[in-house]
């Protein structure tokens, strides 16, 4: 994909799709705009006029409850009039296109689209056949790309080490199918974190770890020493009933991130997951729920990073 | 049914069920009032406070996102709080009648129900059974009448052509199962219209074209020969299961628009679609997006009316 | 269960999970602040901004339209953020266990959960879980408790006979199953009425009778014998499938509240029904839309009381 499509005129942000080759300090001002809404969410009255009078559409080709959560909090506290479409269950199911779809949604002076969507590259095509003032939000997309989730997690890793250089990170999982994986790995990148390790199942890791800047670590063990952050990535159900990983007691076994393991990483390193947890199989409950864990932090800053988002194009 | 019950004390619109019967003034001064509101959806802040605190309720007893979002859409513009009630998944599978739930949603102080239902009539019996000061907008019944559609029809119509006297219009298609032909042969003829001219198969005929007022022409390429607006009508997949028509292909090779028909039209002829579009059925891509089709501006307006008619309702 | 965990720092009502053991001067003040709300809902904009800037997330592990629209609207006239979860349908069948799911919200800065549960306790181990500040109430749990409709009640009886004191009450119905008849028969003791009887088939009578301070009358005619307040029950279809009642017709002829059998009761008795009604088995319809029902009066005070009970805890 061309990067170019996500900046409008002047150069300025107006969609956001995907990290890869978003420059460092545009990621930068939006972790900072993210944290000056960080103490509305802490507020009785967790409500700004950001968005006030804009139609936020939530299209989500893909059931996420979670996501669209935080995504219509994040748009509510902005004082946005949201709009929530199941579009799995609607138009599309009468045989009408994606893209026929949109335009009656822009014809209806939709401001926003926040985009869910099973096949890669779905919020690109919409992005590039919506006009102009119309901004896309890209909430996952296929294998490709999550970049509101990459953005919290480097802005939780900002949080809790103060900056990115000279950070050892260690991602643990299914890096080849995850959108998650892909965005975070951008973002660390432009950040200039000092060195990216992955690990996981051979049949889980990516083919194009030189090219992504990551070094693979066929042993956990040897990938979890000395870091000062562990991402841990959700294990699908699917890739089980696809065999591409042994069951999930041996998972757990052999990658899941127990307390033993967690002792091999730096003393105050931090465990990041992006939820919903598979307690057991990824992760152990004495590690998730631990003093090491930043899991539900990640969630907090999750709707400001979505709020500082959602403003920027905006505005 | 006795149209005078869309009308309350003093002689004021209360419901918007049907428009049979409705006088040409007020439809024109809900076009009139249509028309303030085009400007509020093309602001940044599309948002009046003329329906501020009331409660409406979109009561859908048949699923359709598409106008279930434009009444949503234009609830929320008039600062409305609106329950969307997918009443086919609630208190109806308890056994609870259709009047039960109105009674019920009545007394927790609606101000408004939007009612979607396939039993035509069904808006009709529950506008009977509320009491004064609550309104009913009738969102498509059965056969019946889809009023709100109708209106937007008409508006776009008076949008591209300036008014009403002297045009020839061609609806094509299923006239005899569809109430979006029923609503616009009453606004159409209501606002005084030069002629109307239907076509489609015999089978999709009504029995009744005298008594509305329209002509039958069994051939299209006659019924588009110089009109001024040609309205496609969508093909219901149930027409072909019932074989009530042929196949997706003939049906198009009989009686889609494709470029060459629309060339039977007058030269400046706009295309209308209510959507959503069967693509290649019954109308061919080059039209639905070429110049002469105004099918996105319907559903722009169609907020502007449905705004309209919830604000001159609840004034 | 430990009534104090409804009470946060200072004793003030932080959780509405039962009436059980709920002083009865605090059951006053929430039916005082009612009455106050009740107007709120009879004027043109019902809205206060007592919310504003809240998130209230309505957490539905079980469907039941009718309760979660009771709730939103509520939290709306409050000027709250509402956010529906229909839990049933998203993360939990990802194997994400319930506290999880509630973390996760609580790291998105909700403010209160009203939370709909099939297995009784669920709203109490929420409420045990949840940190200071945040509020939970419990909008049914299994068999256990449903305190805003027990609160309801109460307040349609001092409504419509100006106290609590030397009233008689019937409970008819399904008791032993019931949490409507648990939280009713809670609140009316701490009020303080004279009599509670209970009737119905003896499979659907509670073995606790004694302990509840109820009487159960075999006969249902005996049972309404000068009462002052008839609250009839709804009969679920489940207990005729497991074939603790006979069919639907001879239930009707034999606990069914007809005209005949209502004259038994003072002639001044109001008749209550926590609705859906199942017309023709609980409740004949002369006497369900007869001049002695208040059963739309409920659902009005329904509204008011779920508002109180929102601002107290809010407050």
């Amino acid at each position: 994909m061309d990067a170019s499509i996500q900046f409008g005129k002047g150069g300025r942000l107006r969609h956001l799709l995907t990290l890869q080759d978003l420059p460092a300090d545009l990621i930068v001002e939006i972790l900072d705009v993210a944290k000056t809404f960080l103490s509305v969410g802490a507020r009785k009255t967790k409500k700004l006029p950001v968005l006030r009078g804009r139609s936020v559409f939530n299209l989500f080709f893909e059931n996420s409850t979670r996501t669209l959560t935080t995504f219509e909090i994040a748009a509510k506290r902005l004082s946005a009039d949201v709009i929530n479409l199941n579009v799995a269950s609607s138009s599309q199911s009468k045989g009408e296109s994606l893209l026929d779809t949109v335009s009656n949604l822009v014809a209806m002076q939709a401001d926003m689209f926040v985009v869910r969507h099973s096949v890669g590259g779905a919020p690109i095509e919409i992005a590039r056949h919506v006009p102009d003032g119309i901004h896309v939000i890209n909430a996952g997309d296929g294998q490709n790309a999550h970049p509101t989730q990459g953005l919290l997690d480097v802005f939780t890793i900002r949080h809790f080490k103060g900056g990115f250089s000279g950070l050892k990170v260690a991602i643990i999982g299914d890096i080849k199918h995850s959108r998650v994986a892909r965005s975070e790995i951008h973002a660390l990148t432009a950040l200039g974190v000092d060195e990216i390790r992955i690990s996981g199942p051979q049949s889980l890791m990516p083919t194009d770890a030189t090219t992504l800047g990551v070094k693979i670590y066929p042993d956990v063990d040897a990938a979890l020493a000395g870091v000062d952050v562990i991402m841990m990535l959700r294990l699908q159900k699917e890739r089980m009933e696809e065999a591409l990983v042994p069951g999930a007691e041996e998972y757990f076994e052999k990658y899941g991130l127990n307390s033993e393991r967690l002792k091999l990483a730096s003393r105050d390193a931090i465990v990041m997951h992006p939820g919903p947890l598979n307690r057991g199989v990824e992760i152990e409950s004495a590690v998730a729920d631990g003093p090491q864990s930043v899991i539900l932090k990640q969630v907090t800053f999750g709707i400001a990073v979505r709020m500082a988002v959602m403003s920027i194009l905006a505005s």
